[in-house]
C-alpha cells in the first residue's frame, strides 16, 4: 500500500435496520485489497436504490462484501493486490463493487474497474458502473434488445430508466417509458424516449398496446407486484419480460396462456451476488458497446443532485422521495 | 393428383363441442394440396391432448387449417403441389399438420414432413411428429437443456414425458419425472428416468430439492396454476420452466424474489400456430438430432394402444382416463 494512504478513513456506516438517520458517519481502518484488488481513493460514489433496501436490513452484503453500503466508486488507484497486472497506481477508474463505496478509501476486484470516460468528471464517473452495467445486463444480454425493436422501461426518471432510454435510443431502438408525474416524462422525452407514460394520469398498457405492433419486445422492470400481469399484456409475440426489481412486492400473477400463446419470457437477475468472473466479463463487454457511446455523446449520465459524505443520509431521503430525475451522487474530493 | 386417388374419403369430425361422442366417422372430400403441400395416404395418426381441448371447442383450428382433429400423420404421399421437389409420389413419411389427421387422407407442408425412421412401422411413426417436435423445440431449443444438466419432467408417463424422459437421457442428462401411480412410476424408470416422483404420495418439490443440486436446471410443465410456483422452488440458479400445457389452470403465481435471485427463465410456446418455415426448420433439427437416436434404438415412441379410426371417441376417452402411458395412436391402414 501506498506510504501516503493512510490507515484510518472517514466512511458512513449503517449503525442499525432503519430510516435514513440510521446513515452515521464513522472512522474505520482502510481496506486491504486482496490478490486480485486495487485500493482506490473514492473521489465520489454512486447512490443507489439497492443501497435503500440494504439500510432497512432487507438486502444484506454477500460473503466477503464491505458491510458499508455504496455499489459503485470512482476515484484514483493508490495501491494494488500483488496479482493485479491491468491497472497501475495513479489510474483514474470507475468500478462496480460489493459493497463499502461510501467511504474514503474501497478496494475493487481489478476486473470490475473501467478507465474513466474522456471528458467525464469523477462524479459522473460514479454514477456510470451500477447503472450501466444492470442495463446492459439486463436489456442487452438478458432481454438481448436488438436494433429496430422497441423497450419499454418502468421508472422512466430514475438512474436505471435514464441509461436505459439513453443506450437504446442509441441502439436503434424505439423506446416507451413511464414516470410518475408529466415534468419526469418531459426529461424522459428529452432524453430519447419516442413515448411517455404518466402512470398516476393514464395505463400504461393501453398506452403500449395503443403503438403499431400492438405491444413492445422488451420491458425492463424494477415494480413487481401487479405490473407482471399488466407487463404481460404489453409484450409483442416473442418477446422478454426483465425483472430488476420489486418495488411493488415480489408476488405477482403469471398467466401462462399468453406466456405460451405468445412465446414470451419471462426473467430477471440480480448484479452484486455475481462472481468477479461474471462481472470482469460484464465490464469488458461495457467497455466495448457503452464507452464509445459515452464518447460519441450518444450517452450521459443525469445528475441530479450531489451531496457531500456526511450527508449520504439526505441522499437517502432524496432518493425515497422519488423526487429525483436521474443519479444522486456522494462527492468526497 | 394421382388417378387412384379417390375425391372422397372416411373421416372424423367434431360434430360441435362436447364430449368423446362428439367425435362422428362421415365422409368428406379428399383435401387438395396447396403448392407447398404434400397429400398423404394416412396409414396412422397419432392423438393428442390439444385434440381433446380442441373437442371441447377450447383451442380452435389456426387460419387455414382443416377443422378436423389430428396434429401427426404418418403415410405414403400420393400427390405433390407444384412447388415440392423435396419429395415424391410413394415416400413413406410422417408429418406434422395443423389439423386434418383423423381421415384418410390429410395434406402437409412439404417441410413438415419426415421420412420413416427405419425399422419403425407407420403405428410408431405416426407418434413422432407432435410429441417429437414439442420436446426438441421446448426441452432443448428453448429450454436449451445440455449434456449433464438435469431435467424435471412433469406427466414423465405421457406421450410428450415419455420421448422427454427418452431424449434426455439419451443426450446425457440426469432425468427426474412426476408421474400419478406407482406403476406409472415404474414405466418412466424403465424409460430411463433417474429418479420418479409419485405426485399423489409425494410432494416433488421435497423430491427434487433432496438431488445433489438442491434442484433441476430445466422443468418442462403442462400442469400450470399451483405448479408454478413448486416448480420455481425446484430450479437450480440460471434454471429455464418451459410451460406447454395447463391442466390444472392458467393463472399461477410468480414468485420475483427466487426469479432474479436464481437468474430463472420462464416461457413457454405453442406449436400449432406457428409458421411453415419454422416447422420447416424444426423439421431439419428433428431430423438430424432425433432420427439418429431413432436408429441407434436410444428412443422409441412408446405406444399404449391402437384403435381403428372409426374407434377415435374411445381413443379420446383412454387419453382422458389418464390410465395410459405413453402414445395412442388411430390405425387406418
Amino acid at each position: 500500500m501506498s506510504s501516503a494512504t493512510p490507515t484510518e478513513m472517514a466512511c458512513v456506516e449503517i449503525k442499525s435496520p432503519g430510516g435514513p438517520e440510521q446513515l452515521v458517519l464513522t472512522r474505520r481502518p482502510v481496506p486491504q485489497p486482496g490478490p486480485a484488488d486495487v485500493l482506490i481513493r473514492v473521489h465520489a460514489a454512486g447512490i443507489n436504490r439497492p443501497d435503500i433496501v440494504q439500510r432497512l436490513g432487507q438486502y444484506p452484503p454477500p460473503p466477503g462484501a464491505s458491510d458499508l453500503p455504496g455499489l459503485e466508486i470512482a476515484g484514483e488507484v493508490v495501491a494494488l493486490g500483488p496479482g493485479v497486472t491491468s491497472i497501475k497506481r495513479g489510474d483514474l477508474v470507475c468500478a462496480l463493487v460489493p459493497g463499502g463505496g461510501y467511504a474514503e478509501y474501497a478496494t475493487a476486484d481489478a476486473g470490475s474497474c473501467l478507465p474513466i470516460p474522456q471528458d467525464l468528471d469523477t462524479v459522473a464517473a460514479a454514477a456510470l458502473p451500477e447503472t450501466v452495467f444492470t442495463v446492459w445486463h439486463n436489456v442487452f444480454q438478458r432481454g438481448a434488445l436488438q436494433p429496430g425493436e422497441s423497450l419499454l422501461v418502468h421508472g422512466g426518471s430514475s438512474g436505471i430508466g435514464t441509461t436505459a432510454i439513453q443506450l437504446a435510443k442509441a441502439r436503434g431502438s424505439y423506446v416507451a417509458a413511464t414516470a410518475g408525474s408529466d415534468a419526469k416524462c418531459e426529461a424522459c422525452r428529452e432524453l430519447g424516449a419516442d413515448l411517455t407514460v404518466n402512470y398516476r394520469a393514464q395505463d400504461f398498457v393501453d398506452a403500449v398496446r395503443a403503438l403499431p405492433g400492438k405491444g413492445v419486445d422488451v420491458i425492463l422492470d424494477m415494480v413487481g407486484g401487479s405490473y407482471l400481469p399488466r407487463n404481460i399484456k404489453c409484450l409483442k409475440p416473442d418477446g422478454r419480460l426483465v425483472v430488476i426489481a420489486f418495488l411493488e412486492g415480489n408476488k405477482g400473477e403469471l398467466d401462462l396462456a399468453p406466456l405460451m400463446l405468445k412465446r414470451l419470457t419471462v426473467t430477471g437477475s440480480t448484479l452484486r451476488a455475481r462472481d468477479t468472473a461474471f462481472k470482469a466479463a460484464l465490464a469488458r463487454a461495457v467497455y466495448e458497446n457503452v464507452w464509445p457511446l459515452i464518447a460519441a455523446k450518444k450517452f450521459t449520465p443525469r445528475i441530479e443532485q450531489v451531496f457531500p459524505l456526511a450527508q449520504a443520509a439526505d441522499a437517502h431521503r432524496l432518493m425515497e422521495s422519488s423526487a429525483h430525475i436521474g443519479k444522486i451522487v456522494l462527492k468526497l474530493l
